[in-house]
């Protein structure tokens, strides 16, 4: 009998850390979580975890999906850095490093929404339909967009949540809530915002409430701009704002509305139900996907024991 | 003595044709421009143009950049054909089997934008800096992104000149000229929005003129939106309206100023004037870009003759 091959997958958030070790989804052999707290406590607590599988050699690569800012630039001396976030005491910390030289194993590291984008695209809605965007809308606003199996990266990676959207102020005067822009699209879409503009969390806000119409109206125009930018086969939207499932029509609704028969994609036009949808792989894109990472970076790189 | 290897490149636009055989920039052996008239006659005085470099042997592949909307996709059926272009005569016309087959000789087919982004990131300002973002600003507005040394092509190419950006009605109460979309980006910021909106063209308007800071800032917010998506390490602005160079200064501080620091690299905090620039090959990224997409040609694909 042959022992199955694993993978282990660190989904790395700002709240909280999950980790699995996995041959794939329903191939889930162990998994903890716990909460981020400073990193190098965090980051012990999951090399732990990992030890025995890497001892054992059943696991010999790791993925990690991050919460960011990253650098992700290889040729870089802060390559694999968590770099300047606002988090207390995770600014410019060695995630990738620290997890590989600790466990010596091979590792790969990319921004938590690309490793879900990945995740979903082998696995998931998006499996078989390539370029994908994934898109969480929850506590922030961030998307991750795979290509031919990898995830674009470019002088950085994207920070797509802050694109800049029409904010139609006399229906909705609601300054918005990023520090940064204001009414980016993250400060007037995600989870805090509505929070803050309602005076309660989205949760529960009922389904008929007409804010409901301005914020897939929100969503719809960053879509659109995506669309427009990166033609993907499938958009995927995952993140807590995302758990009202009525959402999915309004914005499926508004963004053929906007785009006006101009992309003209049979998809777009008769099959948009199929064409942005809820994540395949439920809350376990990131987690999936960081063991995809994992899969990938076992394929590509040395092991840096030889 | 050898001969230089040539190749052929076709800049395919809705007014003009600019056909070239070259070895590179500066390296220009024969060139013709013509009106774009219907399809069958363009295409003849293009296959009539090259056909003696083709029985010489001196070229062995051609590249073409054309005006759209194009099927890229070449599993298609229709692979290589402009689709429904409002042009009089080019909806449904098979471009590139035309070329080939009429020459046989192996080509390539990508947007103009795509094609001149390609250009510039081979022999122009965006040498060596990839991936890079071409954008032309004059009749309509469209972009070209290279990554790797190849273009993004996704469920279809690109149609970034769309964008949905902030439009203050209340300093621009012009609604937009965008038969699709009104007040999409093309829409306010293309050489016709701009003629429309002052009743005179935007070359003769004066370069202190307020309207242009409202221009600026139209290119910024797409910019700002390409930067957090695609995130170029050069952008590129062609086109007529850039002919107006004092938009540049103009364009980058309103960049700056959009991103208010999140996006935290050097070179757009602090090197911003190499960041955002005009094309390296002037009015020629479009017909070099059509030879490089050639060569790529010449290096990948089989001799339909062989």
């Amino acid at each position: 009998m042959s022992i199955e091959k694993l993978y282990g997958g660190i989904e790395a958030g700002g709240t909280k850390f999950v980790c699995v070790v996995a041959g794939g989804p329903g191939r889930i052999v162990d998994e903890i979580r716990f909460k981020t707290t400073l990193p190098a406590e965090t980051l012990e607590r999951a090399i732990q975890f990992f030890r025995p599988f890497i001892t054992s050699g059943q696991v010999n690569a790791i993925g990690i999906g991050s919460f960011g800012p990253l650098d992700l630039n290889s040729k870089s001396a802060t390559y694999g850095f968590i770099t300047s976030t606002p988090k207390p005491g995770w600014g410019n910390t060695n995630v990738l490093g620290t997890i590989q030289q600790a466990l010596r194993v091979k590792a790969g590291l990319d921004t938590d929404v690309n490793v879900a984008a990945l995740g979903e695209s082998i696995w998931g809605a998006s499996k078989g339909h390539d370029p994908s965007l994934y898109l969480t809308i929850g506590t922030g606003i961030g998307g991750g967009y795979v290509k031919e199996g990898r995830s674009l990266i470019g002088m950085l990676h994207p920070e797509m949540g802050h694109l800049r959207i029409p904010h139609n102020r006399e229906a909705d005067p609601f300054p918005g809530s990023c520090p940064f822009h204001g009414d980016c699209f993250e400060g007037l879409a995600s989870g805090p915002a509505i929070e803050k503009r309602l005076g309660v969390s989205g949760a529960v806000v009922g389904e008929n409430d007409p804010f409901w119409d301005i914020e897939a109206d929100y969503i719809a125009y960053a879509l659109v701009n995506y669309i427009l930018t990166l033609s993907p086969r499938k958009i995927i939207l995952g993140g807590g704002v995302m758990q009202r499932e009525f959402l999915f029509p309004k914005v499926r609704r508004k963004v053929r509305e906007l785009l006006n028969g101009y992309v003209s994609s049979k998809t777009i036009l008769e099959n948009i139900d199929s064409y942005i949808l809820p994540p395949g792989l439920g809350n376990q894109s990131g987690s999936l996907g960081a063991i995809a990472l994992a899969m990938q970076v076992d394929e590509t790189k040395d092991d840096p024991r030889t």
